[in-house]
């Protein structure tokens, strides 16, 4: 327990990643576990275990990365819109059960900090990166610094309405039209089961369009075209030096949704704005938001 | 010129109002003229005028509220949608026609501070303001001070995407479906014109719906809903405290806007931003942006 190392977990709709991580953000060891979806108290139990399935003498704390949006004055998770959790004080509740220091992010903040400190937006002051995956998160990193709004709960930026009284959202969220609707692996998949059949799904979507199949490719254009409209958005509100782009969706398709996303991006922003942003791929990949939440964990230990 | 008072002027699409306002926010004495928009020249010479009209021995500074984003770098504005200025360092222009230390503010950003420091938002840490008018402004209060993005260019929030591919916006923005599109006085104009003929706009709609009319209210509810949609957005990135609504249109439409706004505005945010974000009306009402320019011209004094 010398805190030369931490210990971050990912916990995405879909699946759980641990890792060991250095202080310089490399990561030594991971595990990946799938993630209960059953209950709370499951959920709960394979977040102890993936710690568990890591855990070493050299790891001084644990940074969480989840899917929603965290208080921070209490270390509770009150809605979560894809894993089931909450009302759930969820830092004391893992703080008893691991023993170690705490710490929970919103995962995507998480990744926009991993990118922030250990990837593409390195030295930035002002960056906005979107998280493409099952859902789309956001993480948001303002005057030098990560920004979480009045109560750690700000920087959704899956649940800004690019589609006014558009399609319903997922889950718990009862909002319509927002981007995580129209442009997260879960939509692509729905996009690609209408376009190719009920086994198609994101991954086979952009297969085919590797493959050279219009169709696939013309989805995925669409989506990046939403996307565009959110990150037109982000830069008039924001006037970000840098938009990170992550996510396993995101990275996969990148070469597919980046044309019209940047195309429709640069349309919607207004100059000066437009003219000095740039956008790149997440460098960290699917692991930024991992080494974002040890970076996190390292933060509680050093004030602890 | 001993600097117990600034004056503000408040810049917009359609009228100038200059002001000269003490530290505490009060104005004692305040000019309204037309905004000349035939050219550059004749802009910023009504500017000058403006000033003149309002200037005494008290006033050490001058603060402007413009409907463009601002390069603080160079006090230029680059890009202004409404009024003929582009690519100019008004800055050093104003200050030379002047002879006092002169500051630019976006007009919403400049509502926002006053609103802030002397009206509905003393106190608060994280605010929003929306105004209203001829077109669509935002101003960002975040973790206790303004908000203006990487180079200050940012806090559009006018110009955030809520209808996809949507409607062109206004005067030199490509954009598409942008909130000031669909819910700017201009944009109320345009519908009372379809409803109610040619001669109608913005304030006779307003009337209309006073009078009971039942197709006037259904359109001002219907923007409503578009202010819902960005106030949704806006809570689920900021997590602010407090959103305040200003602007011409937005106070004078303020009864038939809110039902409606509130109500799309808790179904987009998620829990727990929703939970205790308020909507409150400017309490400056249309002099915020001239107190807040002031505010901010202080600031340039207080510096210089």
């Amino acid at each position: 327990m010398d805190g030369t190392h931490a210990i971050g977990v990912d916990v995405g709709g879909t699946k759980i990643l641990a890792g060991v991580v250095s202080r310089a953000g490399d990561v030594i060891r991971r595990h990946e576990i799938m993630t209960p979806l059953a209950s709370q108290a499951a959920l709960i139990a394979g977040l102890e275990d993936a710690v568990a399935a890591v855990r070493g003498d050299a790891v001084g704390a644990v940074g969480f990365g989840l899917p929603a949006p965290i208080d921070q004055r209490s270390g509770s998770v009150v809605q979560a819109v894809n894993i089931p959790l909450a009302d759930v004080e969820l830092r004391d509740e893992l703080r008893t059960r691991i023993g170690l220091p705490v710490a929970l992010a919103n995962d995507a903040q998480a990744a926009a900090i991993g990118e922030w400190r250990a990837g593409a937006g390195r030295g930035v002051g002002d960056l906005v990166m979107l998280t493409l995956g099952t859902g789309v998160g956001g993480g948001l990193v303002l005057d030098g610094k990560p920004y979480r709004g009045a109560t750690g709960a700000g920087g959704e930026l899956g649940h800004v309405v690019v589609v006014h009284d558009g399609p319903p959202c997922q889950g718990t969220c009862t909002g319509r039209g927002h981007l995580e609707t129209v442009a997260s692996g879960r939509a692509a998949t729905e996009a690609a089961r209408k376009a190719f059949g009920p086994a198609a799904d994101a991954h086979r979507l952009i297969r085919l369009a590797d493959e050279g199949d219009e169709a696939a490719r013309e989805i995925l254009e669409r989506i990046g075209g939403y996307v565009g409209s959110a990150l037109g958005s982000f830069v008039n509100v924001f006037n970000p030096e840098l938009i990170v782009i992550g996510g396993g969706f995101g990275i996969a398709a990148w070469d597919y949704l980046l044309p019209s996303a940047e195309r429709v991006m640069r349309r919607e922003a207004l100059r000066p704005g437009r003219d000095h942003v740039q956008i790149a791929r997440a460098e960290l990949g699917t692991a930024a938001g991992l080494i974002g939440a040890a970076f996190v964990g390292f933060d509680a230990l050093d004030v602890a």
